[in-house]
């Protein structure tokens, strides 16, 4: 008894956005939007972890500088040493959450959510301006910069989209900011050996001005990240198992 | 000038819970319970985008049928041929959450939220019973089998701990069910060829309870899953561009 495969997985006919709203109870025009208090917490626990691992493990130093002294690194600049690096103190809070209908992808829906963050994130580098005109390091300029991320403030928008790549059935999560977002740097310079400039106004612009366009070229709409998600089926492989702490007693 | 990388990497002390909390405004004793109204709505979305994918493209049935009829299959069922999938029509609800200490780990923190589902999800199966005793194929015995997955609900934990593997620096996700989750299934069976037994209770006592046995196995506490999650940090091979649709008219 052959059936033919298209009798054999039985579903409906694909689902509109309004159908899908309505079986998950969600009003677009009147649903209040919802706080994120919850994952607040989860992430900051997270970040706090990765903090103090980093604290312990300096590895974060190592990859910082391999990624500096790295294949782009551009002729004119002698090594890079990295002088400071501060990961802040403080956690990004995401607030105000809505679902609304996706700008970008007609019939698709999007969760829309503040992010906001105040800390001090620094990074500190020294490193030697090479002029090698008309000679080879005809002159060596030190260079010293300190970098901190003061504040950033902005809408996220996130989805879950079915991978568009031919690998199999997976999902990935993509986000992305609104122009709009607002980044608020201090950059320190130092420029010189035996007379020195400080805070040179048109290093601390073209600093912002890469940082920016880092940001600018890989997550602001219409560009986004998107990234495969792994599989969350429960699998022997990935099943862990709570121990209870035995030692309670100093006894033995 | 040599600076140890302990005075490079400037970091404060561990963070408590409760200073991680204060941070996050969430006070655990009076914070109400959020609700997950969006994440249902992303979730669904998600969802009703794979079922869609799953009736145009078959790969389910042939996966599934890969799986069932894998090496674990006990010798005495012949192949097994699946008569029926139903990927259901309903979407998960995700509500009522609240963060609280691990009861498990401790100095740690988790989200609690309850999740209900009410669906028909069904599998069918047919199948021969192979009696290889006292001679190979002694007797054969057609079972036809209908399982469906009614209603789900129960208590998911969930947390972002840090791998404790030794993969460099990544954060995964773990989540579990308190043991006081409610499964409703349904168990059709059909047994023999020419005098056939309906709905043996004795096999669908034996279905419920292997089932129960998965989900006890992977997911319960003090069991729970964890995955590894990809990095989010915005890359050039991550970033992806809305390209907006030129076919307004039909002049070309």
């Amino acid at each position: 008894l052959h059936k033919k495969k298209s009798t054999v997985l039985r579903n409906p006919p694909p689902l509109t956005t309004a159908t899908i709203l309505s079986k998950t109870y969600y009003n677009v025009h009147s649903h209040q939007p919802e706080s994120l208090d919850w994952f607040n917490v989860l992430i900051a626990q997270a970040i706090a972890q990765f903090r103090d691992d980093a604290r312990t493990d300096g590895a974060i130093l190592d990859s910082l500088n391999k990624v500096i002294n790295g294949p782009n690194k551009p002729d004119f600049l002698d090594t890079i040493k990295i002088t400071e690096i501060s990961l802040g103190e403080d956690f990004p809070i995401f607030s105000n959450c809505r679902i609304t209908p996706s700008s970008e992808e007609p019939g698709k829906l999007q969760a829309k959510m503040d992010i906001d963050l105040s800390d001090v994130i620094t990074l500190g580098v020294e490193t030697r301006l090479l002029l090698n005109y008309p000679k080879p390091l005809v002159a060596v300029l030190p260079v010293g910069l300190s970098v901190s991320i003061l504040r950033f403030s902005g809408t996220l928008s996130i989805s879950f989209i079915p991978s568009q790549e031919n690998t199999s059935n997976s999902t990935t999560l993509t986000f992305s900011l609104l122009d709009d977002y607002r980044l608020e740097l201090s950059v320190r310079s130092l420029v010189g050996s035996r007379s020195r400039l400080q805070d040179v106004p048109k290093i601390a612009q073209l600093i912002e001005s890469r940082i920016h366009a880092w940001i600018d070229e890989r997550v602001v709409e219409p560009k986004f990240q998107q990234i495969v998600l792994p599989s969350l089926w429960p699998r022997k492989k990935t099943t862990r198992e709570h121990v209870p702490d035995t030692s309670t007693d100093s006894d033995s």
